[in-house]
């Protein structure tokens, strides 16, 4: 009766939606919604057998326990035993410390485990939780915990689950400074001065979030690198990082600065073949094992916007990947080396630049080197093409670099479902091995047989109380670990599963917010970069646009490097006839993408020059098929800000206020990329705006002239 | 029965003491401990009459909400009625809205509430709140909740209280690229880049916070200033602030950098008697209360460490505020004018410069200038003795600069009671007109009739998740809040009130935590700075010992300047012997001051140069005094340490954790302090350690060398 009454209230008042600022992310383990789903799921948490000891099942203890006392709302006396009671209906267990029977009958299934996998198996009235380690445990644990988050039923769980990629990394840009490059989210949450005395909630809740998603390891500081994180000022404060890390799998990696021995030791060079600069490799990886024993690596950044590399001594990248592959490998540490080296003194393309240098160095770097490529050749824009480079490395393994914090797709306030990007990418297909031979199976390791696989991932995640700026930036985050993990998952379900653990199980919320959030990367790279521009964004900060940026002593820093507007035609030729990028694809991208007629829309001024007046498939021209995207994406902005707006009094008023600011600032923004793009585009152009295309609000010399200071990231 | 088995869970299962990350500060509202206490309360709750409509009784309504929400844990449908019903038990209504038979009856009293005052009365069975103002009413209301969060009873309210001082602001040392000048607790919450577009739901709670406490101003902005913030792409972003505090009572203030005219607009000068600033300015003012009509002024940092001044014009103070004064003055703004002013290359003892300057000057400022003194003569030291200016200004309002944050006193990891320090100022006796002339009089304008009075405190306001970097950081902001209101409040009282809101009722943690507190300030006073030493702190970022920290270009910025220690003695004569700024002070001051037999103890070498062996009333030789004040001081944090421990489940885990981390680190730089400063000073004195003082853990040479990079606050 009492609880009729609380319900009653809870339904009649909406100031009982309790306000929240979405720190809890995805693991907000909502209250049940009613008593008949409370009850369901009671039995089942109430009688929770838990055995083995080790850290990481402290972690999976304190993990059911938070997540019953939220569930239950505190009503409930969580109650999980480590003795071998019958009576548990929930068996969390390692395989070797099954029941006999059980094991012998589950045998089959769990010879498909492996080390980081899990089984969930409802099994003679109980669900069983088992894994070949203490991590795969813990996995095993949160995949249940989702399955009653997302109010599956119970009595369906027959899940096994192996992730299909090795590492599963997160790269902080995080400088120790803790401002964050490319961060958008406040600064950075290393607070490296209070470490090691302090060790902040925060840090745990992070090391819950991600092993909650698979995350395996992090790097966190910033790949254009500072020397100092490997004294030992440092190190002492990153061994008390991982050591919270540790019971949850993850490990910690550091970057490291080529220069590193003249910087810290002052030796005369950096030359990776030098005897001194190795043995000063050595000799520091030593010193980090001493600090940090299962220390996972480096992430270097060499040659590249000026940081320090082999180059300097003229050297390739697997001499200089080498040299510190071979100081790691006796404690079983691994090195990504970055692809992403291009230079504004090689007079080629500078999309072309990583293949042309990587390419010929297939096979040449150490067993524990893996190279970390990101998704298209250029820099994380709106779309790019996948970086030719997969499936052109068949005796290198690659590890993909996507950037989750959102450097050109609107920083913080714009809503993009990063995921639906990736997932392009993912399913691109590289010929590699014929038809099917997609950026996935090279990432899992299939098409080449790679012994080392990895996904990084640009973190997203600063001091802002909700991690990552826009509470839809925690999707991303979330689907990343999702890809990581199994880079064939399913956004649709992915984006759906966040939705109900984040904010609501109410469908009409979650299948609305979902429609937006699908709809919504279309939309930005319309008012963004539609028909395949890319690299038009303001200079330094990248916020808003600059297609008009030139000069200043970086030809591939402008943007009219990219798209090389004139009185007659708009495009980058990569053909044959022009840079030839295209060359450093399969034949069979030749063919489609290689023809104006036949390449998809989105990529076109990408491969191509076209004249303005160009007549394209969909009977527009390209000017008017240009502006009409800009408008189409402007559009689709103020579309999801109507569609959310309806969704008002379904979830927390705080969090509903929060997206619906940052939607007014993208439909602002999306206006702002519009008005801008087409008033300096349409100087070239010299054409009207088709029908149905707004009037730009200002003159062009307005967004000349538009100017903010301390834009963050930079 | 379902309560009881609640209840019963809820002590039995420690778990269910929920995390706290600290942000709700000391509006936890904290559910009541039982039926008993519920019920009590719930009569009251559950029956509030609310008349008025204004955006601050909006302000008022939704508090009242909150508070019952988290009182009755959400059990109860709050209903506040905003018509006149009998029933209602609790009234908030300003006077003219009460009832005429009510406040007919309550004349007498309602006569005496001045324009920010409040009254609460029981009377006839019911509670009233009223005010004259608005803002009255929301600093009644919050009154009363903080009666009901300490468990008061409520039929013996009877309170009727006015500000004693008008200005209560908080100064930010905040830059506009969110990193904070002295700012130990992580970034500045103001996100300019996202402002004016995203209302953050933190600014609202600080306004919350700050109301809730009495502080109805705020100066944003750095007194190192950037003249950026002055301009309109900052001021729409001011107002947007400004917008969300107006209905909590508090006006924005900005900092003015001195050479704005000559920064934004190339005046070939910023000579405060051209008249081509002076009109500058009052265009510039004119422009500001465009965006924001309650402006409420300019802080100003001139003349001092670097910042533009009258001075570079061959101006005085006087002339440099009165042009900005004019400028305000027809809108009805202020200028708060800081006295910190003071030069290397004048000769004098850098603590005599300000009263130098300034006395002179007295009654020749507008009358809507303020000048804001800081509480000692140097610099926020751990003790000085108050500020010579209190008292020596009759015709000049002074206003209080106390600093939260503490740059000298162990920044954010030391657990410090700042309302002691602070207290010890407000009760100091200038003599300005005989005994009993109290700071606290000076600032309260009694003394000398001032118009205009005013009290700011540099916040410690930052990014972290509980505001202040330590948990107890939030008890000085509160305490701050109070003494601003009213500096005669009894400090006992308020670390009372905020422990009892901020963690639990528990009596045995109160009173424990309590006395930790109110020990906390003489502890550290012992293990930095014994017997008056002062600016002996490392240099730029202040934090550590550094009393070997000398030349460098700027003498006054080192801290042999100030201890001087030779072979034979340690210490400043600043008698008349010496520099005699103790002729500064009121002759009773001179006279108990001025003899080293007679000073307490705790300010001897701020005035006087000791010899090493001279025997003090202790009995002790000076050395032996100075090293067993430093022992007692390491000693006084090792006991709040083994105090804090035995309070282990009293409170939620995440808290207590966080300010264990925090006693260990202050610990440990307690000992740091001691063993670095007596081996530094024992070079000199060339003495043993005295028993009971433990010897160093390291050389010197360890304390010289120790380096740490990217400390915070600079």
């Amino acid at each position: 009766m009492y609880r009729i009454i609380v319900s009653l209230l809870l339904i009649l008042c909406p100031l009982l939606i309790k306000a929240n600022d979405g720190y809890k992310l995805w693991l907000q383990y909502l209250p049940f919604e009613n008593k008949a789903v409370a009850d369901y799921y009671r039995d089942y948490l109430e009688n929770i057998t838990l055995i083995g000891e080790s850290p990481t099942h402290g972690v999976i203890r304190k993990e059911l326990e938070i997540a019953i006392d939220s569930f239950l709302e505190g009503k409930t006396k969580s109650n999980i035993s480590s003795k071998n009671i019958n009576s548990g209906l929930i068996w969390i267990a390692g395989t070797v410390d099954l029941p006999q029977n059980i094991k012998a009958s589950l045998a089959e299934r769990i010879k498909e485990i492996k080390e980081e996998g899990y089984l969930i198996k409802y099994f003679q009235g109980k669900i069983f939780v088992t894994a070949n380690s203490d991590i795969g445990l813990l996995y095993g644990t949160f995949a249940l915990l989702k399955n009653i988050q997302t109010r599956k039923s119970l009595e369906d769980l027959d899940i096994l689950e192996n992730p299909k990629i090795q590492l599963r990394l997160l790269n902080h840009w995080d400088n120790l400074n803790r401002t964050v490059e490319r961060g958008y989210a406040g600064f950075s949450i290393w607070n490296w001065h209070r470490l090691p005395g302090h060790i902040d909630q925060q840090y745990i809740d992070y090391a819950r979030a991600n092993a909650s998603i698979g995350i395996n390891g992090t790097s966190v500081t910033n790949v254009n690198a500072n020397a100092l994180v490997l004294t030992p000022e440092y190190l002492e404060k990153a061994a008390a990082l991982a050591d919270v890390f540790r019971p949850y799998g993850i490990k910690i990696y550091l970057t490291a600065r080529f220069n590193a021995p003249m910087m810290l030791d002052s030796l005369p060079t950096a030359d990776p073949l030098d005897p001194l600069v190795q043995a000063w490799w050595m000799k520091k990886a030593k010193e980090i094992y001493s600090y940090i024993p299962d220390f996972g690596g480096f992430l270097v950044k060499a040659d590249s916007e000026g940081q320090p590399g082999p180059h300097n001594y003229g050297r390739t990248q697997a001499d200089g990947a080498n040299t510190l592959a071979d100081a790691v490998k006796p404690f079983g540490g691994i090195v990504m080396w970055r692809a992403f080296v291009y230079n504004e003194k090689t007079p080629t393309d500078r999309i072309k630049q990583a293949y042309d240098e990587f390419k010929p160095l297939d096979g040449k770097f150490r067993d524990n080197v893996i190279v970390q490529v990101k998704n298209g050749p250029l820099d994380f824009q709106p779309r790019e093409p996948f970086h030719p480079l997969f499936g052109a490395m068949p005796n290198t393994p690659l590890m993909m670099e996507f950037q989750i914090t959102k450097e050109y797709l609107g920083q913080e306030t714009h809503w993009v479902n990063l995921s639906t990007s990736w997932k392009e990418i993912l399913q691109s297909d590289t010929y590699a091995k014929g038809h099917g031979s997609t950026v996935s199976k090279v990432l899992d390791g299939s098409l080449h047989n790679y012994q080392l696989t990895g996904m990084a991932g640009v973190s997203n995640i600063g001091t802002d109380r909700n991690w990552t700026g826009h509470h839809t930036g925690q999707a991303d985050w979330y689907a990343f670990g999702k890809l990581a993990w199994n880079p064939e998952s399913n956004i649709d379900g992915i984006t759906e599963d966040w939705l109900k653990m984040t904010f609501t199980l109410d469908p009409s919320f979650v299948n609305a917010a979902k429609k937006i959030a699908l709809n919504s990367y279309e939309t930005l790279v319309n008012y963004m970069t539609p028909l395949g521009l890319h690299h038009i964004m303001a200079r330094s900060h990248h916020w808003g646009p600059g297609p008009w940026v030139t000069g200043g002593g970086r030809d591939d820093w402008t943007a009219t490097y990219y798209h090389k507007a004139s009185k007659d035609s708009i495009g980058f030729d990569r053909t044959e006839k022009g840079s030839n990028a295209i060359g450093q694809y399969a034949q069979e991208w030749n063919t489609v993408w290689g023809n104006p007629e036949t390449i998809p829309m989105e990529y076109l001024l990408w491969f191509h020059r076209i004249p303005w007046n160009k007549k394209l498939s969909t009977g527009n021209t390209l000017w008017d098929e240009m502006a009409l995207r800009y408008q189409k994406g402007v559009e689709g902005a103020r579309w999801m800000q109507k569609e959310w707006t309806k969704l008002e009094g379904k979830i927390d008023q705080e969090r509903f206020d929060h997206i619906s600011s940052f939607l007014n600032i993208q439909v602002k923004e999306a206006e702002w990329w519009r008005d801008a793009c087409l008033l300096y585009f349409g100087q070239f152009s010299k054409m009207a705006l088709p029908a149905g295309v707004e009037n730009p609000k200002h003159e062009l010399q307005y967004y000349l002239n538009f100017k903010r200071n301390f834009v963050p990231g930079i």
